[in-house]
């Protein structure tokens, strides 16, 4: 693991649109999962204007959501249409090149992993109660490479993020997500955190006993982790 | 994780020295980390032979013990002896590819695997109460990459690993191991398990919660991990 | 580069299965690429029985014939023929884990080489002219990756070539191969060689500036290249 | 290979900034080889601020120069002395952290980096004759990592790289470069060409036999190599 503190969310950005935009100018073929939210737009700003200027070709870069909660009743997949609408559509990623990972076809999205050489990246951000991807604390599984996450009122994190619905019938059974043995083969991991109210998650995510109880401790042993900061982020280290 | 099971000790040694050999066989620097103990000793015997009778250099071949108990008194060091006289001498392994790790040495050491591209490959064992390396149940620590471990009365562990020195003087304070962490930036690790009375123990790797409980459960997270069995080791999946 | 010399072309063997054998024991996906002909005979016997033996699928381990020539009447593929006799089928490795190159097919499998990671491992043989796989001297072409090479009386290798086919309606009138540029992506390249008759082509890749008209000398750049000869084909270093 | 065509130099610039400064931000070590001259002063401008400016330590990034001519009489080395000045010094990178390769020093460092992973990244140039690090038309030597060439009348390329010392007395009987060979263990090479006068040997490097009379020729074998040029060189394709 290794630590960087930037001055403010604009360095913070700048970096990591420089780590994601290396990523393109390799010659072989390159297997990304990003984020959606609010952490990595500034990035994202700077990386789709660069990557949709572009005059070649990046048919080698590929994109697979890291998990994925499909609406009950509108069938909205609300991490892939925040990333499309924040990276995909405005860095101009063709269809093909978009796997978009679902409870459905987890099975085959796997498969295609392990077929072909895994992930090169991750960028991801940090949960307050210190989720990361879809692994929520008490239900995630560490050695599961995707797996899917019940959804319903006995996970003790049922009622904040079910209040996130705006129609309750969109809330589904169940959400899917890769796992920490996914992200434990994954070449390179960022985690990017700002602002004063992650401050807490960040402290125990570097201090606690690595557990399930908060899921992101488990990252301190991933072979090649980058944690990329804000002052306020860190502001509790 | 990918799990073996073979008919005998006999093909499970065979199989552990291919991969073994294996390493001897590249252009680039190989870092490896292999253990004592009785388990690879049907390896070793085909592996140092081999070494051995071969004309060229290995001097791209470098050792790693992953633990040490030096003895308080006569100053023995436990897994070093083990190694010298199961591996390296008859395998004539040259002094300057000895990389002995100590209690003392170990951030010189840790600093020397972080220059030189951390290890390539570990041979590891099992002990029924699921530690591997000298990562014990209840005072491992998931996180750490090479880290003392205290050796007094009040570990749980105590009593069984005192009783096998046989000048009580000899118990250390503490003695040092690489840790999980360390296993994970490791390329290739290769568990092997011989015997009907660790078939319980490879039971509870597989299927209990990745915990400090029992510390080998932590490999089922490792990027690139295969286990090999006996048949009786298997016995109880 | 590393050069071993081995005492005799069962020791030889022996390490090339050792080699061979240790692919099979990876988590990972493996692709490999092995050569038909008589020098990789004794280390595929070991190998195929070993594989076929084990209980546990192999389904992780993929192979790619790096050259194939079709016999234009008969439609006989000749490398495809004699790795299924001499490994595939002995191995009892399944069809789909065996990708066909062909003349027809060259950039599908192209394609597939450059989206599931590559080549993780080829062992290769050596022409007394100095070809390694199709790269035949005067026509090979260093930078290619997979490329068809025109068979006809005006390249200098014809006469000898075209003599191998006992229906003279079989010559085709190209085939194709794997070119220096697939062997430079691929993580690790042995290349055996045995017996008298070829110790003038291993001194000659060994002293000869690289050039085509030597293809082989190309491999003296290859990033992990190993080198395994008997005493007799190591009898002019 | 590779290519990416930018509108302009200031484009350039900054993916190759981009590029450069991923490197900082990975837990590993890397080690690094990057070029003098005016190719890459807008990308270092980007760069050095960026490192000067971080707050943590980049202990973990390694340089080592890939060639080195050392004046005969004034002893100044040309390329540490531009590194400095241009990269070094306002980057910050301490002392221990720069691996200043010399003539004399030449096997010490060909073993350092057999020790520690090779280099991770080359950012190159080209010259108008083809030739990229020290590797000169007629005088390279493809398979060779590390090597001394041989500076005085007879080499085809005499005159033009005389005159450019001041002081005769100054040109020294031979320097050091790396060669193809290290290049082609290095994990990713960068090749930056930019501005209309090297248009021609962009043309050349592309589609010329791979020999040593154009030694750039030889990057299109390597296996993760990418080729960013402005319009201007890029418009003889």
């Amino acid at each position: 693991m290794r630590i960087f503190i930037k001055k403010s969310y604009k360095e913070l950005s700048e970096v990591t649109a420089s780590i994601l935009l290396e990523k393109f100018y390799n010659d072989k073929r390159m297997n990304l999962s990003i984020t959606a939210g609010a952490s990595p737009m500034g990035a994202y700003e700077i990386v789709t204007k660069k990557i949709s200027e572009n005059i070649q070709d990046f048919g080698h870069v590929h994109f697979y959501n890291f998990d994925e909660i499909e609406c009950r009743k509108s069938k909205k997949r609300m991490s892939l249409s925040a990333l499309e609408k924040d990276f995909y559509l405005p860095a101009g990623i063709k269809k093909e090149n978009i796997h978009a990972l679902t409870l459905a076809n987890r099975s085959e999205i796997q498969a295609e992993l392990n077929n072909n050489g895994y992930l090169d990246f991750m960028l991801i951000g940090l949960g307050q109660d210190g989720h990361f991807c879809g692994n929520m604390p008490g239900t995630c599984e560490f050695d599961k490479e995707i797996y899917p996450v019940p959804f319903h009122e006995n996970v003790p994190w049922y009622s904040g993020y079910a209040a996130a619905f705006a129609d309750p019938d969109d809330i589904p059974e169940a959400f899917v997500t890769m796992g920490a043995a996914a992200v434990m083969k994954t070449k390179h991991v960022v985690l990017i955190v700002n602002g004063k109210k992650k401050s807490q998650a960040v402290r125990r995510l570097l201090t606690e006993e690595i557990s399930t109880a908060f899921p992101a401790t488990v990252l301190r042993m991933h072979p090649n982790f980058t944690l990329i900061l804000d002052e306020e982020a860190a502001s509790e280290l």
